[in-house]
This record gives structure tokens, sequence and C-alpha cells, in this order.
């Protein structure tokens, strides 16, 4: 790939030139800069297709004079209809990745590209970042939030609020790092399903406005001070993932039993059977996973197979509502 | 790749000598040898699953004495959890493609492979071949035949008056042509969904048993000559595929519309919103594509957006089973 000087690709070189001067010559409603992203995943199409309905559309959502840069995160997957090329780009961001310069990965590449165009040392930075996802889990709508970071609780909490969604916190897991979000003061996945990869579906893209709007709406009275936060958030910590049923030769020799197939956010019991195999055998929670009040998510999500998570559990906690969550959002919103 | 005479791949090569020792040396129950394929598409992951599960546990399909013969079609791809490497193996067996020495595309190669395995002029020939596939249209369980040729329709007629299930006629559409099960005396398709690419469902796994015995069941009494034949069946003509509705440059600005989102095989008619917008803009038929009672079929199918194809129409037809039709088949079978 062409380079100019210190590896900057090149239509990376005049997207930033394009922004100093856009930033110049803009008449901007506001400092604050809000980055919507969708096609992370390329096989995830809903919201990158609304994105470009929006640009065709420019009243399909209300903006309230908010700055917003919308980007599609993985264009090269978005146009194989692939998840991605060369690795996850939404496990890409990680500091030793980005860091390391023998890697030559695309994803690697479009995480460096991302943080230049609207990261912290972009002309025009974002402070927030809202990711859409979609998922073959029967999900519903939901929010995932990475750690436990004041700013991207409270941002749940105002959507939670309203909506009504359920926040899945990711956090401790070694295996699962580089989300795209945690590289903006702020942010979050949002997560919808079930839909097939490579599907435009109505209801997803139906629930993907809606949530979209939504966000909007909440950073704008939160931006102005009105917004209403709860007393309490509901959370889905993680705990753990868990493979499939494999043989000893590491095949998998069971599936979804159909007891919990579709049924993300039930709570499982000690008698509840996870999977089954075509001879009728099925497979509970073994003792050392086990514990009461367990919340299944992401169970059967086809992209998960590959990194061997059959389904994520869960335990549900109310959390009381912080006052410096909203503190922190506050700094990052009003500017 | 090796080859080593005549363009035979080496792989091949084995293959073949290893089906001439298993010819003299298996103690046959029946000259009749069936092909099950699964696989054909490699992200359609659960009839290949299937047939591992019978290969380690034999006792899960009662095969009558009959002979089979299970193959992956498309083995590389299912690795990769792709549809195909280069094109499309289902579309690969017109004699155009498989005699031209042009193209060096795996799905050819592997089109010529099979045909050297199970086709007419392997060493242990096969003379029906069931390809078994999924889709991500809620079409349930239903039998894809192409064309008329007697055999088929005597087959497919059997499994539906056992399991009742849809016969979707696919002819005279001249860009789809080269269907693998063509080139076998006797074949069809059976397509099972909704299911996402590369996810693992114990409906799609269960339906795809109950179908894979059932023509095992019906091939047997049908070499028993106790077969029983029903009076009518039931066919759903293919009369044309339509497209999504496109902008001037080509790009898709419509989506299924929720009223017919899932409602695969019920009529239509000339009301029926086909398409809807972010714009609330709705798309019925045109008036040239209209005519009474046309049903659609492969709704919003992901693998057919490559295609431009939306959903299939097709009339419902009810046709007097023929007796050729049965003589057909037998002459196939009872060997």
């Amino acid at each position: 790939m062409a380079t100019i000087t210190g590896g900057i690709d090149i239509k990376v070189f005049f997207l930033v030139i394009f922004r100093v001067i856009e930033g110049f010559t803009k008449k901007r409603m506001s400092d604050l800069q809000v980055l919507l992203v969708a096609g992370t995943h390329g096989n995830e199409i809903n919201a990158s297709w609304l994105l470009d309905q929006w640009k065709k559309n420019p009243g399909l959502i209300k903006t309230h004079g908010l700055g917003f840069s919308t980007v599609i995160g993985n264009p090269l997957a978005r146009q194989l209809c692939k998840r991605y090329i060369d690795r996850d780009l939404n496990r890409s961001f990680s500091k030793d990745l980005l860091n390391s310069s023998k890697i030559d990965d695309y994803e690697i590449k479009r995480a460096k590209e991302l943080l230049d165009l609207y990261g912290s040392r972009a002309i025009e930075p974002c402070q927030i970042a809202i990711d859409f996802h979609s998922t073959t889990s029967s999900m519903g709508s939901s929010l995932v939030v990475y750690g436990r970071r004041p700013a991207d609780l409270a941002l749940a909490g105002l959507i939670q609020n309203r909506l009504g969604l359920p926040i899945y916190l990711h956090e401790g897991e070694k295996s699962q790092t580089g989300f795209l979000v945690e590289s903006w003061p702020c942010g979050m996945v949002v997560e919808i399903g079930p839909v097939s990869q490579g599907v435009l579906h109505n209801k997803i893209i139906n629930q993907t406005l809606i949530a979209l709007q939504t966000f909007i709406d909440e950073i704008a009275l939160a931006k102005s001070g009105k917004a209403k936060f709860p007393k309490n958030i509901l959370v889905h910590r993680h705990l753990k993932s868990i493979d499939f049923p494999r043989d000893e030769s590491g095949n998998q020799c069971g599936f979804i039993h159909s007891q919990i197939q579709g049924k993300d956010w039930i709570p499982i019991n000690r008698e509840t059977p996870l999977f089954e195999d075509t001879e009728g055998n099925t497979v509970k929670l073994s003792a050392e996973n086990f514990q009461e009040d367990l919340i299944p998510v992401f169970i059967n999500e086809a992209a998960y197979l590959e990194k061997g998570i059959a389904m994520s559990l869960t335990v549900r906690e109310s959390w009381r509502f912080e006052r410096n969550w909203y503190e922190d959002l506050k700094k990052i919103v009003i500017r």
C-alpha cells in the first residue's frame, strides 16, 4: 500500500486533510462529536445499510444539532459480506496489536486508520463511539459495555431508562480484548438479533433505527443537562463463556438444546439441558461452572463458533446509579 | 495440484482405486447406490454435521440394506464456513463449465471429482443423488426438483405423500443452471429453513434427519415394489425471480416488507406489499409481473443477494401422478 511518511496510508492522509479543511469551514453547532460505527463486522449488514439511507435522507434521524461522524468499520469486509478479512476488527484495538509493527493484517491497519480519523489524535476527535452490530442469537436489542468506565455506565443507564434494553457487561475475559469502542472516552456496542448474517431484515432495521435515535436523543439531553438518570441500572455481568461439547478429536459433538435455543436472557438452573446430540444425550452445566441464577446470552451466535463459544453466562445485578458516572459523562458531553 | 495423467487429481485417483477395491470386497446388499450430499454450500452446516454423526453412529439411520455413498460436496468451503471458494458448486455442473479446459475454479474441479467418484463414469456409480441444503428463508422443509424428469417427480411424489413437503419445481431460468443433482439419473435438493448460515440448529438437524430417513424408507419401498404413490402431486412451479428495489446507482434501496418476511408458501395478491424502505414507501408487484395466485419462495435467502434475487414467484398446481413417472423410477431403483 502506498505510504507517504511514517506509515500513513495515502487515503488516510487525504481524509485527514479533508477533515482539517472541513473543521475550518463547517459551522459546528457542537464541540461534542459522536462517532456512529456500523459494519465493524462486514456481514452484519443492517446498520451499514441504515447509515446509507440516512446519508440519502438526512431527515431520517433527528440530530438535535449534535456533531456526528458516521463510518463503516470494515468496508472491505462489508463489500465481500464477510465478518473480516484477516482478523476480527472488533478484537484489533488492543495496544499490543496497534503498537506492533510486525502485523500486516488489514484489520490492524484499519484500526489505526479509524483512530487517525476519529480517535484522540485526530484533527477533530470523537468523544463517544457507538458501534452497531447484529447477532444470530435471539438477543433482541441490547447494549454491550466493556468494563466499568463511569461514563459508559451513565450512558447505558440513560438508554436502559428509556428503552429497557438489557446491559451485558463484558469484562475479565483475557481471550477477548481489543474492542473498538474502548479506544474512545465513552462508547458501547448495540447488538440486535436474531438475524442471519448477510440478511437485511425489517425488524432489525427498525430496532437499529430506534436504538440509534434514542442514543442521539439521550446524548443531546445529557449535553443540555436535561437527561433523566435512573436510580439503578440492571446489569448482566459476564462470568464466562462455554464451548460446545466436543469429542476426543475436538469435533463439535452436540448442539444447543431445543429448550434453550432462542432463550437468551432467561435464567437457567441446575437441571436445564444446555446441549443435546443426535443420540438423545443432553449436557447440563458442570458443577464447577454452576451457580444460582445464571443467565445465558449470545446463545448460538454463528460468528462465535470459531472462538469456541456456544454461549456466555452472566449474572443479573442491580447497581445503584453512582453520581460520579453522571459527572464523568457530563465532562465528555458538555465541552 | 498434483496430477497423474489426463488431469486426474491424485487424491481422486486413490479414491477411485479405493472404490474399486471396496467394490470387490464389500458384500453388497443392493446394486442401487444412493448418493447423499451435504455441504454443497460450505456454510450450510447442519446436514454435513448430521452425516458426520451418522458415520460415528451407524444406527442413527435405518438403511434397509440399500447402498449409500455420503459425501461433503464442498469440503474446502465447509472448512472455511463459506458458501463457496471460487463459484457456486451448485451452479457448476453445466456441460459448458465441465467441458471447459480454461476454467481453473475449485468448484469446477470439485464437480468433475464428484462425477468421477459417483457419476455414471465412476467404478460404482450412484443412480440417485439427494442434496441437503439449508436456507435463511422460512421455507420449513421442502423439495426442489429441477425440470420434469419423470423419476424425480415420482420420488418427490413419494416424499410428499409421506411428509406433505412442498415441491418447488425449478425450470426455465436461463441464469440459473448447472445444478448438482441434474448430473445423476434421479435426484433433488432438500431445502430446510430458516437457519442462519454457520449455525447448527436443533430444528434444522431434526428436520434434516426426518427428510433423510424418509428418502431412504421410500426408496427402499420403491425398490421392493411396495411404495404407495399418490394420485396427484402438488407442485410450486417456478415462474420468475425478482430483485430488491434499487436506486439509480444500483444500490438496494428497500427490504422485504414486514407483511411477507417469513411468509414463504403463502399466496400474495395485487395489494400485497413486497418491499418497504426507511421512508415508509412500499413496493408491490408490477403489473407486468402480476398474475393471480402467485406464491413467493426463498424470501430473503442471504446467499441470493449476490444473485439479485429477493424472492422467487411460483404458481401452485396439482398434477396427476403419471404412470410413466413410476416406471422410470422403477427402472432406476430395481436393478
